[in-house]
């Protein structure tokens, strides 16, 4: 009983400042995605590849998250894109409090979108609001085409999932028929990319996306 | 406070299930190996494939840990070996009272070692003690050699690494020598595996320890 009462404390403090992030974005207008996946699917990659792409058109702020080490941060600032580095020392995801902390570091009045890269982890993030628009799942080839049924959580909740590493189907054993059908199993009206962040393959339609969705939030 | 209170209850719980496993395994005389990754590094297929090499030299059972599906009991039990399949059902690690009930429902009296196949997650099953003889963990090449630097826990508290899917190498940017030294550092006593679960590519050396434990576990 009293395990239950205390989870409920906490969450009710992560959902504060949940709303005081959603408020934020919606007075400057700008999107903010929250990516999730397994650790070493692609996600640093895919985030520095997207902003060179759309370099000139939309400027990209991101939030790191990592249990320890910046390397992930120095990749994004590398690119020329502003990257704020959390390390969580142990914790399994960001928390809406530590997003809160990490916008003030950001120049955000200048951006056009926020990427939050959490922290690798295909369970606990997926149940956590950060305030943030939408949370985009990354599924790799190498992991298998059985993950969207055995992690359901994320796949259920995402507005878009980027299958990566197309590059590598010719060599695992992966059935992009049978992945997608089970994400849509889950979750009927969210968009799939199949994408290469190394090759650039599929990576164009993902950065349209993401200017339609930056656009449509400045009018909204 | 109360929080403080309450996770030191839930960890004594959990401490008087592993004391109870340990207590298990000891009066049988065989070794019990918590193998834990991220999601898709390739943990069923070593395990199928270790199953298959040591067929008649040494009896082993598994206990799938999963949020969702038993697709992997299933895959185990195709080897002929005895599995049986706990859904953790959104929980992100095992619990050692979940691996207590699972030593139960397998024929631990005819087996000479059990392997437990934890939940796809590199971060939170690493911090649980389920009463296991030791943690194995499991490292995939395309998830890069970053990984030992940005989640410390496991493989500063494994036994053994197993680099996995090495038939990748060439395709992957992963330096085997940083990925060693970073373990290394971490944990000097480690044995490091590089294997290619696929193709059978250094599983020998991992069989071989298998067996050298389980022998050692037996006179002891």
């Amino acid at each position: 009983m009293r395990k239950v009462v205390v989870e409920k404390k906490i969450l009710v403090a992560n959902e504060e400042f949940a709303n005081k992030n959603r408020e934020f974005l919606a007075r400057l207008k700008i999107p903010c995605l929250n990516v999730i996946s397994s650790p070493g699917s692609g996600k640093t990659t895919i985030l520095a590849k997207t902003i060179e792409a759309l370099k000139g058109k939309i400027k990209i702020g991101v939030i790191e998250g990592d249990i320890q080490t910046d390397i992930d941060a120095q990749r994004i600032r590398a690119t020329g894109a502003p990257a704020y580095q959390i390390n969580t020392e142990g914790a399994c995801h960001l928390s809406a409090a530590q997003v809160n902390y990490a916008f003030d570091k950001l120049p955000c009045e200048t951006l056009d979108l926020v990427f939050i890269e959490n922290v690798g982890n295909l369970v606990c993030p997926s149940a956590m609001d950060l305030g943030e628009t939408a949370k985009i799942a990354v599924l790799s080839v190498p992991e298998g085409d059985d993950k969207p049924a055995k992690y359901p959580a994320i796949f259920s909740r995402a507005a878009a999932v980027l299958i990566n590493k197309i590059d590598l189907l010719t060599l695992a054993d992966f059935d992009i028929e049978k992945a997608k059908a089970d994400i849509l199993k889950l979750n009927k009206n969210v968009k799939i990319f199949l994408v290469s962040a190394k090759t650039g393959d599929g990576m164009q339609q993902w950065n349209t996306w993401l200017t339609e969705l930056s656009n449509k939030t400045k009018v909204t």
